[in-house]
């Protein structure tokens, strides 16, 4: 494909939402680079068949749960971002945070990298010039 | 240097804000990889000079505006954010957004991918399984 930052998105999330092994895989080999590499703070999957084994083990551990978008697709360079909220089963809300994509030439994500919450505060002691408001 | 990331942003920030040419430049030695690549909805430049030469025009086209760090660095897998606001020269906020950093093996930044404002908003019409709250 060489679809936009949109459509991989789409068929990203709709693959965390998918429990069938096959058509979860389908999804991601129209989105999702062969080599591409997810992190987030607390996993990593380098490859399309580690992404496929860790939303996999998501499913299994957290049955239910599942993301939905906060935002649209914002785009430049190739990079791209957007929010996410996660849900349990009862559709309540568990966690909040945002991924950065990059897009490979086909227009698969070939890295996505997750953030977790909101930003940390800034550090007490940091120089005045870093943090001066007026 | 072998840095954390806190120290390549402080060492970036502090750059943006550094109007000596010499100076601005020791502190990219220490905290920007030489072919580093810079890009934000607006503006790129690849390379240590070419970043140098951005933070020299935008200090020529704005006089006296600056950034700071709105919150502390978060960084996973060499990859890190952080979020800043770029004030004018009277210290009134021009514009918010964050930066979204990867580190080198040396602990210097080998980019930087910088997203303005607000997320957009959620298209309207996309797929109800991708947005559902409840």
């Amino acid at each position: 494909m060489s679809g936009t930052g949109e459509d991989a998105v789409r068929g990203y999330i709709t693959a965390w939402l998918t429990t069938d092994s096959a058509e979860r895989t389908a999804l991601l080999e129209r989105c999702w680079a062969d080599d591409g590499v997810y992190t987030d703070p607390r996993n990593e999957a380098v490859g399309r068949g580690a992404l496929a084994a860790l939303i996999a083990g998501f499913q299994q551990m957290q049955p239910g749960a599942h993301f939905v978008l906060t935002s649209g697709v914002d785009e430049h360079h190739r990079m791209l971002r957007f929010g996410w909220r996660m849900l349990d089963a009862q559709n309540q809300p568990q966690l909040e945070g945002f991924d950065i994509g990059e897009l490979d030439d086909s227009g698969r994500l070939k890295r996505i990298t997750g953030f977790f919450g909101p930003f940390p505060p800034v550090p007490t002691g940091w120089p005045e010039h870093l943090v001066r408001v007026g």
